[in-house]
């Protein structure tokens, strides 16, 4: 089973749920170490029952300081030790919930990109009933063309992995369908995209999402990364909507109903929760690396884990490797 | 009552719906003029047993020549004669749910600029429990600091009109909350925004969109369509979850029970209608001129008719060109 490494130190929630996630990981099968402050880690362990390999990493990156130096000059950091580990064929995967962009560095200045990548892409997972990859959302505010082509290449890979797609229908992100629409950057990667090879289903708009018109749509960073957010909270605004709804004093019998229907309700919250996929994949350095939501709870620990063990496992670094090789 | 010119003949459902919405406006106050083919309208109107002006406009831009080129050389279309009313004093706005495209060039051509705006801007209200007026929502793709700058200063107005707040808080719509975020045009625009006769309350992100934390968010053409419409695309897959959920057949315990709740679920649905109100504005032209969906019935037609008479009758272009000049 594929090695991955727990920043254990990283995100709000930390240690205590990324301990616990740690543990549903490792009794799901996921081979885990953990890596952090071995004494508070090992004091969680023992209250929780649980045994888990520990790395001590006694420091941290404060928020205060700029990433990439935090992790050169902090090379006992949680995740720079779970980076180095990586590096080192300890482990061939890790997974953070600590601040973004120091899992980032960590990964580009430790890790290194995978040969032929230009520009390492944070993807996620948008869920719906049919859950479609999207990326950049944030690694990368501004790109060209032909990142948009090597996205294009490594979404189809994660959507092939995780999503079980065969064949990824790739969309372009833009403002309308037609081919000539868009800024320079969409006009010039859609020609790029008609040649590369990919499923390429040509521009996809902002009402598509969650339509599953395309398995995997490309967009610089920027728009991804705002595009996602509001997609989380429009999903979250709906759910405090239709609870404040539904919770407001009526009469008995009302109550009574609502009780009836919350189960189904609930089920559609859950196909909607984004723990479900963990976090966001960092693609393009040579190890799988997922970066958790800062509130990770222990059920996204676990599911990030989960879904690093797998991308281990079923190869997505080589994949990546020989799609850019033949794109 | 101000006058509100109408392109009876766009839209998808026009002209009936439009006949019919501007029927509705009409009986709730609204000075409406219809502009289109006056053989064919007059036929609705004399089914539908009502008694509106009209302008006869006998010609259609068509979906396949382009937009600017059809504005010049039809000048008896009906988005043509609509502008042509507002330009000449006829009427003071204008509304259509025809091409967007078509409906821009003829209220830049035809009706012009207000003074000291460098770029007209479509701006829309995201309808929540807290509405949120965001712009430009795809009328410039790409921008420079100083036209988001007069994006928040019309966007304030739109506020001050249609939400009733009397200071509203304009936020730049970035990937994070800190100054020092974003590509250069929000950077640049941060500092700009700051010195700007506006309550700037700095970076808003995705996250925050219906959390009520801005009256008025801003942002270049491009990522304000795509998270537009994936606002609205993603309220529209929750309900459509939420429906599947409620209506697979269940129990008739559940099913009764869902026979009581749905009055409720229906309540959320209405607070989110995106056509609450009638369409987008654009704003920063010497009317007020409201571009409704293409889809849209006589709701919409109804509601963008009243919110084009309020906005002619608060002065809302009076209100943009003072702000431009202070500004």
């Amino acid at each position: 089973m594929a090695r991955i490494a727990l920043d254990a130190m990283g995100g709000d929630l930390a240690p205590l749920e990324t301990v616990i996630g740690a543990g549903d990981a490792a009794a799901a099968g996921v081979d885990v170490v953990l890596v952090g402050d071995s004494g508070v880690i090992g004091r969680i362990l023992d209250e929780e029952d649980l045994d888990l390999p520990v790395v001590d990493a006694p420091e941290v990156i404060t928020m205060d300081e700029s990433p990439s130096a935090g992790i050169r000059r902090k090379k006992r950091a949680s995740v720079t030790v779970a980076a180095r580990m990586v590096a080192d064929g300890e482990a061939t995967g890790m997974v953070s919930a600590g601040s973004t962009g120091a899992a980032l560095a960590a990964a580009a200045i430790i890790i290194g990109r995978i040969d032929g990548v230009s520009r390492p892409a944070i993807a996620t997972i948008i869920p719906t009933d049919s859950p479609t990859v999207i990326l950049d959302v944030g690694a990368n505010l501004e790109v060209g063309a032909k990142h948009l082509v090597q996205f294009a290449i490594m979404g189809s890979v994660m959507a092939r992995v995780y999503l079980g797609v065969e064949r990824p229908r790739v969309g372009l992100l833009n403002i309308g369908e037609e081919a000539g629409k868009g800024r320079d950057l969409e006009r010039n990667a859609y020609t790029a995209l008609e040649a590369a090879p990919i499923d390429f289903i040509g521009n996809v708009e902002g009402r598509d999402i969650g339509e599953g018109r395309a398995d995997v749509i490309v967009t610089d960073g920027f728009t991804g990364n705002v595009l996602l957010k509001a997609v989380e909270a429009t999903a979250r605004t709906v759910g405090r909507l239709v609870a404040d709804a539904l919770s407001s004093p009526g009469e008995q019998e009302v109550q009574d109903a609502v009780r009836l229907v919350l189960p189904h309700l609930l089920a559609v919250r859950q196909k909607l929760d984004p723990e479900a996929y963990g976090g966001a994949h960092l693609l393009g350095v040579r190890g799988t690396v997922v970066i958790g939501h800062g509130s990770s709870s222990r059920v996204a620990i676990a599911n990030a884990l989960r879904m690093a063990a797998e991308g281990a496992e079923q190869g997505l670094v080589d994949m990546i490797e020989e799609g850019i090789e033949r794109g």
